[in-house]
């Protein structure tokens, strides 16, 4: 990565492709492999930043769809920029908008130029070019941006060569169109669940010279064993020395998945979303706290666990707000599994660096599959 | 007050009725004159318990009524009792559940047995006798528990005195009914807005040796003069050594008119309510966050204030939060409201000891009041 970036190696598995490393930003260092909780609207749901930083978060990812729409990047930026804006002093990254778009289905059209779509929120219309992208991600000021692309459904091959391509062509201008050069770009790469279209789509981003890439596309219908199986594809033309971030892949087993092949980046809205319906994640597998059964639980939500909310609160009490809808209830229950998902991160890079990676990995899918 | 409380008078100001002291409970010290912020459903809305000590609350108020529907008191019991179960350290209050039950309206009938009701909840039917009250706080274990009353409309004179009497009866039979040692028992002061009914109802309640004082049935739709005309009739009345509550009052300007007139302890749901609809207390009044206005503003709610809000936020982002309805807008507008509260009373409390009251009092009203 370029300065005033930087991405260390610490250390190689012998065994799988994972590694262990250390990104230095504007705003810090950020160990990896890392887990990025997701802050949609300039906030992380139900959390402060102080939670935050305490629940040992180094990056978390905002998304430029919503924050383009609400407040807008012109007043984010008048305010000092997302940091400033919600208070988060560490690493941010931004999407590029484009998977949100495409998630609006009859509300967009993809064009060369870029993509015309609809508000959700008034209706109003917009167009999102490749250039558009870089220039609202510049007035919000993450730490890490990410090109404008074109996620199709993974497998339509014909669909999913032509976005493919024109993903590659954005990448292109929005290389071209980036100016901060306190801004580190990821290129981003698609290919659906077709091995020749990945691997060509990893070459031709690889060729251009971002300072990381995320790979987007996987994980949006098709088999979990597809989202691996393109790693594999990908990730060896990928050069070695830049980090890899998986788009909105974050569930405790693929941890394991993504880092054996080399990922260092995650990023999901699971533990918050599941967090705010009362679905808690523990090493024995997920559990819904408002069932009856812990009705007069005195038992923390995971008693291996050493959250705020575990060290404090039984499963009782969290039962009872979710019963009771008290704001309380998504608060703990999202405190919870921000730090289960960001602990069993940390915990997989410590067995990294001590070499026992295969035995965490046997020892937690035998403890959360009882479950699973 | 008896072991192991105590309540110590620092310092009684030399031109008003207002005095500076410090209750000792088993769970600690709380400094007065105090705000309680109330915590329903046994939590306080939007706030984690660590917030609350970090915001300088001693006290909180529970509300029966609530908590014996749900979870029960029984379940709070067993899982050791209400600081336990919601995890807070410091001393809590609990109310009676007459004032709520009383508020259900149409659902309750009062005899001279207890009161019946139907549960807002699930339709069922609740019989809750002076005893009960006594039985279900004693469950529940909070620091002060308080008689079950009646609390009459303040207007109709028949029904206040007829409520008033029955209140005093009732009083007896709680305080013989109740046999924790390590719990205070508040009797509770009717009598509507009738001076005579207001006196008695004084001597009568202080003549049965309760451990402090509620003074209940005020604000609740009267003219606030007579609040303040009705505790000028009752506090001589009572004994100097033992503390004073004033039941469910406590706007900024209400701090200054109560304390004047001797109130040590009060409790209110205005910060947390009005937090959570954008109302913002500050020392030039109220604000309304979400007004247009607020859209680009980049300075904290109140420029004067030390809250975790003003120190990190900008007018701006709280604006956005409550437009884009994240969960980050309640807690942050709480936070800063009951920091305001608990402050407020602090500094009135710091100029009592400096001798400066009067004037604070001016300075604080002049300010507010160009906004009020």
């Amino acid at each position: 990565m370029r300065e005033p970036f930087e991405f260390t190696i610490l250390k190689e598995d012998s065994e799988t492709w994972a590694r262990v490393g250390v990104i230095r930003t504007p705003h810090g260092e950020i160990p990896t492999p890392v887990f990025a909780p997701v802050g949609t609207q300039a906030t992380v749901k139900a959390l402060t930043p102080k939670e935050l930083e305490e629940l040992g978060v180094t990056l978390i990812l905002a998304n430029t769809y919503h924050i383009y729409l609400r407040p807008g990047p012109e007043v984010i930026a008048e305010l000092g920029g997302l940091h400033r804006f919600m208070a988060w002093p560490r690493p941010i990254m931004t999407d590029s908008g484009g998977f949100q778009i495409y998630s609006l289905e009859s509300l967009r059209r993809f064009t060369e130029e870029g993509v015309v779509f609809r508000s959700h929120l008034d209706g109003s219309m917009h167009l999102l070019t490749p250039e558009k992208a870089i220039e609202i991600q510049e007035l919000l000021g993450a730490d890490f941006i990410t090109c404008l692309d074109e996620c199709p459904p993974p497998l339509e091959r014909d669909y999913v060569k032509e976005a493919t391509e024109r993903t590659h062509r954005w990448a292109e201008r929005c290389l071209k169109a980036h100016r901060r050069t306190d801004q580190a770009l990821f290129g981003i790469i698609q290919g659906g669940i077709f091995p020749d279209l990945r691997r060509e789509s990893a070459r031709f981003i690889a060729s251009l010279g971002f300072d990381g890439f995320s790979i987007g596309g996987l994980s949006v219908g098709e088999p979990k064993e597809k989202t691996w199986e393109m790693l594999e594809v990908v990730i060896p033309v990928l050069p070695r020395d830049k980090p890899r971030h998986l788009l909105g892949v974050g569930a405790p087993e693929d941890f394991f998945e993504g880092i054996s092949r080399g990922i260092d980046i995650f990023d999901c809205v699971l533990p918050t979303r599941m967090g705010r319906t009362g679905t808690l994640f523990t090493w024995q597998g997920k559990i819904n706290i408002t069932n009856a059964q812990y009705a007069r639980d005195p038992n923390p939500v995971d008693p291996t666990c050493g959250c705020y909310t575990c060290r404090n609160f039984s499963r009782a009490y969290l039962r009872h707000l979710f019963k009771a809808e008290e704001i309380l209830a998504p608060i703990l229950a999202t405190i919870h599994n921000v730090y289960f998902m960001v602990n069993l991160v940390k915990r997989i890079r410590q067995s990294i660096l001590e070499g026992n990676f295969a035995l965490l990995r046997e020892e937690f899918m035998a403890s959360y599959q009882r479950r699973l």
